[in-house]
Parts: structure tokens; C-alpha cells; sequence
């Protein structure tokens, strides 16, 4: 008789929660969305809902009403209450007896979590640390997928260092962004705002989109080009954008102090515009 | 309240099982296994475990007894009472509310499954088609880990165009492995069995170490040096090796028919050594 083991229990397969051969856990077999409110309102739902069809579509899970997520998205932030919220959701190609080939019209699952957002005026005052990393992720990060491994990875790595994060650094030695976040540089006198060009490299950041859009209020233009690690930290400021904090200053890179030590004068701009976005 | 959503449920986070929030289902955070009996023998159990051992050491996860998951696993097939199963295993970092750094002290989660094996022997007689695919995997693939969404799409392509596995080839144009096996290339005139060098490109794979044990014994050499599919198409024949198939002829590779299509005389000898090892 076929049989699993969860634990410590042997129970026979027929028996066995459909979670447990989730094909999102043999294989990571899926796609996810973070999103967060501001003040009860939920914050650029669209554009993330436009960026997990998008997922879904280059990993060809099929059958998905994205219409239907929209609706569970909103209803679990209602019924949650929170203020500041952030939601969590997936959806893997659905559960089967382990795999590679998925088996023909098999259902897709979905998974929400949505919990409290405490903010952090002090991060945004004070700063970050981080550390570089060298980019050991697939070659398709501008899909948002549940293989997220070299990501936990790295971000262990800089907690060991005592960073916030860890910025990942290609084989050509370039930053492309961070394990869990985009990654802009400030070049003062060019005025420039630096970042890497979007491509199978790195996710295409709903933040970064919105740090794109808001830049040239701040009087910054928009350049995406590489920057290695050495000219990041001849930046005047750096700055690390990821849609549970929005836009947080860099201080610290790889152990040399960046600027003045504190949250720049073109960051701080850029974090008080993007909080006239999210007041809405 | 903290809320979540399974499927077309909304409950409370408090009463969400665990494994709804295992790592390994957010990250892939997670590695395993997957062994098999020959006529109610398991085989090469302690290169399983050992190899085990390093992946979980390899992403740091600690607390796992090796020496229970192999009590487990004796148990799980002698349960399972089939003369041939296959014995899928993996352990996972935990379960925890979704974060990229993990909690201290976080507890791992296993999960094993038991089923039966059929034999093909039209496979080792006909062989299978197998086509190329970009190898866009991780930097690590030594890992056993559960970041397989590369395998998986690749798989799926090779479904698409009729094939049974995709070989992967790297930037620098050269043959790693398989999706989910080992490749080898026989050039009969230099009498050599031609495999990528180990490495961080590809896994240990159990199998293909049984490959290189049995070799001498069919008058082959290893050789593990790159291969690009071009010179793979020209040598006479071509093996694919796995665990839950052992080894099998392909006879097609990118619509080109590999020496008389059919298996060769050396990868013969190779099926033959390695069902005398199988029967232990």
C-alpha cells in the first residue's frame, strides 16, 4: 500500500491533505504577489495583479481568474481591518502525486495571508546596512516564483554580518538588486538616480516602477545601467525600495559608510513623495 | 485579525495548519530525496543518506537525525511492501509565518512518500528522444534542493516536442545534465564514457557514480569533460541515468537518430552491470 510520513506519523497515501503534494512545495511550482495598504486603502492593486498575470502566463499555469484573486484580496483586507496591512498571495500549478511533468488540467491552489504592518520611522531616518552577495538565482528573476532559496540564502548571510539585506552582484560583477528588494544609487552630481535595466535579471519591482515615476519630482532622472559594487559606494546616497517599507536609505556598504551616515537629502525626498503616492 | 485564504476559504491565521506556512512552499527552503528498491531491496541507502547529509548542511539546516530519517525510510518501504518503490523524502526548514530570514530555532519538517515502480523494458530496448533546453537553474545545482521550477518548464517543453527528458545546456554552449537525470556520450573509438565534470553545475548524481563503478567493467573509460549537443549528436551512443530508471538509451536527440536508434552495444553492457549491482 502506498504510504507517507508527515513527521513523526505514518498514515497510508489515500489519506494524505492535498497540501501535503503541493506541487508549490516539490517544486516550487508557482507564483506570488506581496501588496500592502496604507492607511486602509490597498496600494497599487492593479499593478501587482498586472505583474502575477504576467507570472502565471511565462510559467504556463493556466485557468487562474485573476478577477476572482482580485476580489479575495480585497475581502481578506476588509475582514482583516488593519490599517497597515500587508497580503500575501500565491497560486502553484496544484497538488498530485510528485512529478516533474505536471498531469493534464490539474487545478491550480491559491494561499492568502494578509497580517499588520508596524512602521518604521527610525529605519527611514537611521538607515540600513548591507552587505553584497553574489547573485547565485536562476536565470528568470523578472519571474516572481517561489524558488526563492539563494534569496533566504543571502539574507542569512547578511543577518550574519548584521546587515538588513544582502545586494546581489552577477558574474560580470555588476549589482542587479537586492535578495528581497530593488537597489538605486544616487549620483549627486549627475543628478541621476541609478539602477539596474529590467530584463530576466531582476523582478520588475512594483516599488521601483513607483520610484521611477516619482524621481523627477525630486529633480533625479532615471538611469539603468550597471553600477558595481565599488561605484555604489562613490555614490553620494543608496537606497533600497521594497514594497513593505517603500524607500529606505542605505548607510552602510559592505562595512564603508555611505554619505553622511544618515538618510540623504535626494533619499528623503524620494521617501516624502512616495508617501504623497500612498496617501493617494 | 490576521486572516488567510486556502482555496476559496477564508479563516482565521490561528486556525491555519502549519503546513500551509512551511518553508518549503514560500521558498523552496528545503532539500530531498528520492531512492528506490529492486525486488524489495533498497539500494544505495547510505549514498542517499550521505548525499542527504551534505544538502542539508549545504543550506544549514540544522537539528535533522539522519540516522531516524533512515529508520523512517526502511520502515516507510517494508510498510509499503512493494517488491519495487520508489521513496521520495525531503526536509524542510519549518513552518512560520512567511519571512525570508528564518526564526531561531525554527523545527524542520519532513515528509516521505512510498509507491510502486513499474519496469519498462521497451525503454532500455527502444530508448528515449530527449531535445536541448538553456539551463537556466540556480548556481548551486550540487544542492538537492526544492527550487525545481527550471526543471519543471523544461520538462514541460521537452513534453511539447515529443521528448521524454530535456538536456540542459549552459551559457558556454556545453551539455550539464538532464532536467531530472544524468547524461552520458559514448565515443567508441576512444572506447570513453564522456560525462560533465562535477561541480557546482550539476548534481551528485547517485546513479551516475553507480556509472562510473561499472564503467571499467564494460571496457569504458570516464572521461568527465564538456560536451556541447553538436558532439554529442556525433558520438555512437548516448545514456540517460536516474535513479528511479537506472539507465536508459537515448536514441533521438534534437530530431537527430543517435548510432542505429536503437540501444547500443555499449550502453548494453552498462543496463547489464548495472542490474547485477541492482540484485546486490
Amino acid at each position: 500500500m502506498e504510504m507517507a510520513i508527515v513527521n513523526d506519523d505514518m498514515i497510508p497515501m489515500a489519506q494524505l491533505a492535498p497540501v501535503y503534494q503541493d506541487r508549490g512545495i516539490f517544486f516550487g511550482d508557482g507564483v506570488y504577489e506581496v501588496l500592502r495598504s496604507y492607511g486602509g486603502r490597498i496600494f497599487a492593486l492593479d499593478e501587482h495583479l498586472e505583474r502575477f498575470s504576467r507570472s502565471l502566463k511565462e510559467i504556463w499555469i493556466e485557468g487562474v481568474d485573476v478577477q476572482e484573486i482580485r476580489r479575495k484580496v480585497v475581502a481578506a483586507f476588509e475582514k482583516a481591518g488593519f490599517d497597515n496591512a500587508r497580503c500575501y498571495f500565491h497560486v502553484t500549478r496544484g497538488s498530485e502525486p510528485r512529478n516533474h511533468l505536471p498531469a493534464k488540467g490539474l487545478k491550480p491552489n491559491f494561499f492568502l495571508t494578509v497580517n499588520p504592518l508596524k512602521s518604521h520611522p527610525e529605519e527611514k531616518e537611521h538607515g540600513i546596512k548591507v552587505c553584497t552577495h553574489p547573485d547565485l538565482r536562476w536565470k528568470r528573476c523578472d519571474i516572481k516564483s517561489l524558488n526563492l532559496l539563494p534569496n533566504v540564502m543571502a539574507k542569512m548571510v547578511a543577518e550574519k554580518k548584521g546587515c538588513y539585506e544582502a545586494i546581489l552582484v552577477n558574474d560580470a560583477g555588476n549589482i542587479t538588486e537586492g535578495s528581497g528588494s530593488a537597489f538605486f544609487a544616487v549620483d549627486a552630481k549627475r543628478k541621476t538616480l541609478i539602477t539596474h535595466p529590467l530584463g530576466s535579471e531582476i523582478l520588475p519591482s512594483i516599488t521601483r516602477s513607483m520610484v521611477v515615476k516619482i524621481a523627477k519630482n525630486c529633480g533625479l532622472s532615471i538611469v539603468e545601467e550597471n553600477l558595481t559594487p565599488a561605484q555604489a559606494v562613490a555614490c553620494e546616497e543608496l537606497v533600497m525600495a521594497v514594497t513593505t517599507k517603500d524607500i529606505v536609505p542605505i548607510v552602510e556598504f559592505d562595512g564603508q559608510t555611505i554619505g553622511s551616515g544618515k538618510c540623504g537629502k535626494h533619499t528623503k525626498a524620494l521617501i516624502d513623495e512616495f508617501a504623497k503616492l500612498a496617501r493617494g
